[in-house]
């Protein structure tokens, strides 16, 4: 089970991270994700609970009445405790009980995937253990978030891994309805179609996903699919990811609509796409464990410079999990709006993007692969794309 | 446009409440939900982004760059920003210009559906605005946020009236297939397959969505349905929502099975059910403009008491609108758990769940009626359930 295996290795590195105890406190799951709460409960909660690891390897859930079947059914726990009132004095108890030295709370500045915790419950939490000493004992738990999201398991790593391949056959199904006259929107729809057969969720929201791009005048940002059509001498783009048991994937290809004549795409385009590709590629025989996440961005950003085009603006890549955009250590440049990802280092086991594109006449083009750091660098996990796939007039 | 309504609304509430300006802030939507920026923005958003909405009808949208074409598009905002390294400077920029003497920001201790605000983003907008005023002007948005999210404009009406239609059609379309022999989890994959098939979502996890409850061996609390099956003698009770077009329906119905040479329910179960159904009327028919909620909670629990039977461990009713439990508001007793939500007063367009149970020895009796609150009173949103549904054996 996904969440037996995300609490051991939770237990692992709290003792790594010298942190006495993971606190998880959230409510009404369904409408405010907490992105922890997955890996480490069996279902959502409406009433505020709390989910409490030690690093001694104790394991117990603090829920509202009718919350609490599913578990203690789950076995995940050495004890379920239910309320009905008030989860204070539960709360109060159970922390007297283990009297951690320091308590992990959800909260980052810089990383969504750790900062599940909402301000309110951060309050509530603060009066609940009034006149405790806990309060003072509190720390962000990030650096245990970040580990524990990062380094997949067996079970994740299977599940991304069949994310990927169905993605991959959506992308060859495609392939031939991309036809002159077809809109950016009958593109999309027909993949949402796929996308519903299939039982799929997505990887980030619907309305943008994919993300279709025909021709020069089609912006690669997150918006919903035009009713620009294909013609020949265009570039087409699409951005897609899904999501299949919780977890996600999350791709770029890119393919050229040969004009009457043409045997490949010109000279300009072809360019382009050699400078793109080449990027992933130089970003990937870089990245493994050790390095830090900005390192592996302003090498690939060198060489996109290197081939005469404007640099991107956004990070090389981004880790992949449950959400698209998974947290924690970025290979990103060292901007504000990152706050401190870049400087995560990168560690085995985590799945990170690598993307980047550049503009022509043609159109966008944009690649992005989705890679698995090993013992000592990273793995395609899909065949890259390394040469343009060309559509016949 | 339901978000124009919404922001007039808005603009509006600010005045009614004497706040300011509404300072939105959040980053990947998609992954941690902001409940209230889908009523104010046309798209979710990847970077932290910021909207304003001022006493004075000022409307700004701070995105990302990439985000920012849907913002743009959409019309809604005097003024669209987007930004590639940071948000910090605009945001200072904007704030100096509009200079409001007090910033309402989305934090609750007792209402999720005001609490969107995360700690770690908390933190980060004190870190951006150091060295400015504005830290000690923020104060919690929850007056503003409670009542417009509760003051249902025409659009939200209209949808959650649909919602509440489709889900009707489907307790009317599952009754003939609830025969003896047919299981929990058989009866929940048929609706969940209306469901994919209408294209529908779920008002809350599909994991236990419906609740199935099939005889006096199923606990009616939020876990999946089981292998329970039907039998003479027994009766089903099943808690279902739908979400169409973002807004919910939440509704419970019972059956009873009758048994051989049974022409209606035993008295027992008769008994039950109409205290249930009459619990309801009589909750429904105090809930009116100016009532607190506690108050209506309690002429039910008077009433259900009354009737011979313990009293429920819930709020009579939530509200009822972007999701199930909508926050705000609450029908409620004055537990701990429920914060100061039952405090609340009821205003004219809220929508509310009514609903209770009993437990009887041929299952549980669980009825939840939609009422939307009218100038004087209010009124249900679909045909109330007075009689018990029998299924010939």
């Amino acid at each position: 089970m996904l969440q037996k295996e995300k609490i051991d290795q939770a237990i692992q590195i709290l003792n790594e991270t010298n942190t006495d105890a993971w606190l998880l406190f959230a409510r009404e799951t369904s409408d405010i994700n907490e992105p922890s709460w997955g890996l480490v409960a069996p279902a959502g909660v409406v009433w505020q609970s709390a989910i409490l690891i030690t690093r001694r390897g104790q394991k117990i859930a603090i829920v509202g009445k009718y919350d609490d079947a599913a578990y203690r059914a789950s076995g995940l726990y050495d004890d379920v405790i239910a309320y009905t009132q008030g989860i204070g004095e539960s709360l109060r108890t159970v922390l007297t009980e283990l009297d951690p030295k320091s308590i992990g709370l959800n909260f980052s500045k810089s990383n969504t995937a750790s900062d599940g915790l909402t301000y309110g419950m951060f309050l509530q939490l603060q009066d609940l253990l009034n006149d405790t000493p806990y309060p003072a004992r509190f720390i962000s738990a990030d650096p245990v978030v970040s580990r524990l999201r990062g380094r997949k398991t067996k079970s994740e790593a299977s599940r991304i891994r069949a994310a990927i391949n169905t993605t991959m056959q959506i992308f060859a199904d495609v392939t031939p309805r991309i036809r002159v006259g077809v809109s950016e929107r009958e593109i999309a729809d027909w993949m949402q179609a796929r996308v519903a057969e299939l039982n799929l969720g997505y990887a980030w929201d619907k309305s943008d996903n994919p993300i279709v791009n025909i021709g020069p005048n089609s912006f690669p940002g997150h918006t919903p699919p035009s009713a620009l059509k294909v013609e020949p001498g265009h570039v087409v783009h699409i951005d897609f990811g899904v999501k299949r048991e919780e977890y996600c994937s999350d791709i770029q290809r890119v393919w050229y609509v040969l004009r009457a004549g043409e045997a490949r795409a010109p000279q300009s385009v072809q360019k382009a796409f050699d400078a793109v590709a080449q990027t992933i590629e130089e970003g990937a025989k870089i990245l493994r464990p050790g390095i830090a996440g900005w390192q592996v961005d302003a090498r690939a950003r060198q060489v996109i410079i290197g081939a005469g085009f404007p640099e991107y603006q956004h990070a090389l890549g981004h880790q992949l999990g449950r959400t698209a955009h998974d947290g924690s250590t970025l290979l990103g440049p060292r901007w504000e709006r990152y706050g401190d990802t870049p400087l995560g280092i990168v560690e085995e086991g985590q799945v990170f993007t690598l993307e980047l594109g550049a503009m022509t006449d043609a159109g966008f083009i944009g690649l992005e692969e989705d890679v698995m750091v090993t013992a000592n660098g990273c793995e395609f996990l899909e065949e890259p794309q390394t040469r343009m796939w060309e559509i016949g007039a």
